[in-house]
């Protein structure tokens, strides 16, 4: 096992606080590109297997039975800013299907972007399930049972037949078995299951290179990827870091982040897929060693796209006076 | 060197994330009590150590001349959350010396508090720099520079005979040289000094003693500290760590956290200090480890007190519907 991939907070000439990211890089035979750190760690992958997540709704043809958009594909897999484009999106999914936001199980909360909350309380407004980072996602799910006329009541359960589509989809795609004893409780209340890291970089490897999995499920994914690709910002929003990822990568990167310092991605043209975990769950280091990943296989690729991954790994640390006074970024090998 | 103290995230069976945390628990002359990870470790104190930089408040005369009550005395060592109350404070102790909110240099931020930032915004409000979590810190920066006839202009600034009278009562009660080159620009734009995180616990062991430091400045330290413990609201805000700890420790303990992790304290009765760090820079983290910290503290003294600070070490994980997930504890040796 080589060291984790090293992410430094610096503050004057000091270095403050340390992370360690485990990174996985790999190719759909499971031949490993690149690896730092426990890549058999058992992980949860949180939201960063969002597109794993949607598979049944493309599978099943619930999707194209609702006429849903690439926006509204890239909604179903977002962790989005709870921007007011976002829940409004959410809505129309659920709208398309004859259902509203009582539907949806995942709970509320203020948009996680501090000037996106502000912004709605300002308008007297307060944060409904639509507003939840993961609305785009559950109306998906709620899609798909509508689709094949289930009770969509309780669908969030582990022992609803739309999470045991998504269990299913994930165990062939991952190629884990996937126990209930792995089992977690996840942020918007659906089960998520641990398996080992590098298993999650290779179900991306699998999907874009169609290798691994039937050519149903590579279409699947390969569909989602390409829409995530196209309406980034519907995946996402304002300032955030998958953003900046799939923007820097023109249609040839795919990069989803995932609650407690999770990243998954993909880069189709070279069939790899990728998974990182910051040991400590810390976004920021989750963020700079997903940049500092995508340099990493664009290296001998793509010199100047390299550079550009480089460029977003380090990211300046401000003061409430908008001072530079450090940063985060890799540490130097 | 020991190992750090292991705090652990778990989510369903698994630990999902992890945090080490350096801790040193001293006397007054330098003999370690309680002692993991790496201690001499550089330590940014961040606003943990805002009980130091207030020494010079009671030191020159300032506080008594200004009439700061014990309220206002510990909102000068707060990391406040924003709420009207402790604005309000910072304003009164500001119009004490003449002065208002625009001599304050801390910068405005939202308070950290979501509830408390929805709330401002909800009637309409927008943060100015009294609530700034330092706000407290910075108007008995200025009460200082007033009572000594200096322009306050520039006060945060390291070369200001402010800061430069902080930078002295810290180095003689820490006991290092704090140079230049082991200087950042904290959160709020005053200077932060690094030195070995053990000589921050040993400040706070000779203040509480009276050990190791003049009769004065350890007078000076003890007022403020029991103005902390007999006014922790007006340090910390609804929902901290600060407030849980002094709380249960009813007059016996004082904590006070800092950015990026850090928490310094002491136990009067005891004569001891305490410094932490998470290597991560992880509130949960540091949360965790102080109140662990305080059990291992007071688990030969006071059984039932060290039980109180064990259950304070374990916080539950909730999803947005409310249920429990997971929970942030220390890991079982």
């Amino acid at each position: 096992m080589s060291e984790p991939m090293l992410i430094e907070v610096t503050r004057g000439k000091l270095v403050e606080s340390r992370h360690n990211v485990h990174v996985a890089v790999v190719d759909a035979s499971g031949g490993k590109r690149f690896s730092k750190g426990d890549v058999g760690r058992a992980l949860y992958p949180r939201s960063a297997v969002k597109v794993l997540q949607a598979l049944p709704l493309i599978e099943t043809g619930a999707a194209d039975a609702a006429g849903l958009t690439d926006m509204e594909l890239a909604l179903a897999c977002a962790s989005h800013s709870g921007e007011e484009q976002h829940a409004l999106a959410a809505s129309r999914m659920l709208d398309k299907v004859g259902l509203d936001d009582s539907h949806l199980e995942c709970g509320c909360h203020w948009p996680f972007d501090l000037s996106v909350a502000v912004g709605l309380a300002q308008r007297g407004g307060v944060p409904t399930a639509l507003h939840n980072n993961c609305s785009g996602k559950h109306a998906g799910f709620l899609c798909t049972a509508v689709h094949l006329n289930e009770d969509p009541a309780g669908y969030a359960g582990a022992g609803h037949k739309v999470q045991q589509r998504v269990r299913a989809a994930m165990a062939d795609t991952v190629g884990v078995n996937l126990t209930d004893d792995q089992c977690g409780i996840d942020g918007c209340s659906i089960p998520t299951y641990a398996a080992p890291l590098d298993a999650f970089a290779l179900a991306f490897a699998r999907l874009v290179s169609g290798q691994g999995v039937s050519a149903d499920r590579a279409r699947a994914g390969q569909r989602l990827i390409n829409a995530c690709m196209a309406e980034p910002y519907a995946m996402s929003g304002k300032g955030r870091m998958c953003l900046a990822l799939i923007e820097a990568g023109q249609g040839r990167v795919f990069a989803k982040t995932g609650a407690e310092g999770v990243f998954c991605g993909a880069v189709p043209e070279l069939g790899l897929g990728f998974t990182l975990k910051a040991e400590d769950g810390t976004t920021r280091a989750a963020e700079s060693a997903a940049a500092a990943t995508l340099a990493e296989i664009f290296r001998d690729e793509d010199a100047e796209l390299a550079e550009t991954f480089r460029a977003l790994a380090v990211s300046p640390l401000r003061n409430w006076q908008r001072t530079v006074v450090g940063e985060v970024r890799p540490a130097v090998a």
